[in-house]
């Protein structure tokens, strides 16, 4: 299979979003031109992102909805469940604890962590937060394939060095720093604040 | 002055990030290997990106710290507050409210609004929350520039579409939809379920 790209993958992500909205209506099949709507792209750029994994559909009959589901489900890597640790049980870290878009997902938040003697013990949305000292012999105990990184920004670089020593090898990271990991680790990073600063860019310069 | 990538708006955010933390300890200059390392960028792309916006800094002396912060503030919009509206009062739009980094950034969450009649005049982090019947009615005599989306999927476009008809230029997305807006407002879409699925997809497909 080509590699393909990042902006191509969310692209896919959010086809299966309809594509799954659909399924549960039960519509048996959809047109590139309804993704596309639904998409924000155009049937063209549908049917090419479509194209890089071999023939869907037929023409004048649009895709199968169920096959073209567990076909994209396959390629994203979404036919198991993933455990995800998650560092850091600040008011995002817990909020994110329970988001409802991850356990959809298949990305399971098993534990959660913080190095605040206050926070250890305590509850946060059902999961008991874990002393971060704990972490190394965690992961060795639970293998662990994604982890979350909510941190305040001084701490996220150490934290994420112990998380690839253990063996981890996704991160998402929601610090306001860039994460440097080995290249076999893959790292995105949600920065909140950066999104509105380029908003507030837009709104400086229009 | 040059329409700048917002890929080169993202990392002028990182280095500004940076060289306030090197103004709060004293550090008159920063050379842009300094810069680069921090930023994840190499020291050829932190010159280039700076080019941008005029020459600053003298060969071998490095930047002025306080000088490219206040540039970069300058490029950026930063140099004001801007008032903000939250639409959605859920876990993470209640996290969100009161989410420092976007204060300290002068982004003054005004208001959080919610149509469920169980979390309407509830107080959520400090504020009350309000009913979004009265989103209209309350831009009119509060002007917003910014609103932030926390809504589920299916009711976000409506609420974008209220939002815009009542004059905000500019709009951070949390729900899994492509917002469909104007061409003069902007949108930036933080899908965190669609991050993981870019991680799952690097995993299943090393």
């Amino acid at each position: 299979m080509r590699k393909i790209s990042d902006s191509t993958v969310r692209r896919l992500s959010l086809y299966l979003r309809f594509l799954e909205q659909f399924q549960t209506q039960g519509r048996p099949t959809v047109s590139s031109e309804e993704l596309a709507r639904r998409g924000g792209a155009t049937s063209a750029q549908v049917r090419k992102d479509l194209s890089f994994f071999g023939s869907f559909g037929k023409r004048g009959m649009g895709y199968e909805v169920p096959e073209l589901v567990s076909r994209l489900r396959e390629i994203l890597g979404l036919q198991r469940v993933y455990r995800v640790v998650l560092v850091g049980a600040g008011k995002i870290g817990g909020a994110l604890v329970h988001y409802e878009g991850f356990r959809r997902r298949g990305f399971e938040v098993s534990a959660i962590y913080d190095r605040d003697p206050k926070k250890i013990g305590s509850r946060s949305n059902g999961l008991v937060v874990r002393d971060v000292k704990q972490l190394e012999a965690d992961l060795k105990k639970e293998p662990t394939d994604i982890a979350i990184v909510v941190t305040p920004a001084e701490a996220a670089q150490d934290v994420a060095d112990r998380l690839v020593r253990a063996g981890v090898k996704a991160l998402l990271n929601f610090a306001p720093v860039q994460l440097k990991v080995p290249r076999d680790v893959e790292v995105k990073t949600v920065n909140m604040a950066q999104e509105l600063e380029a908003l507030s860019y837009s709104l400086a310069n229009r």
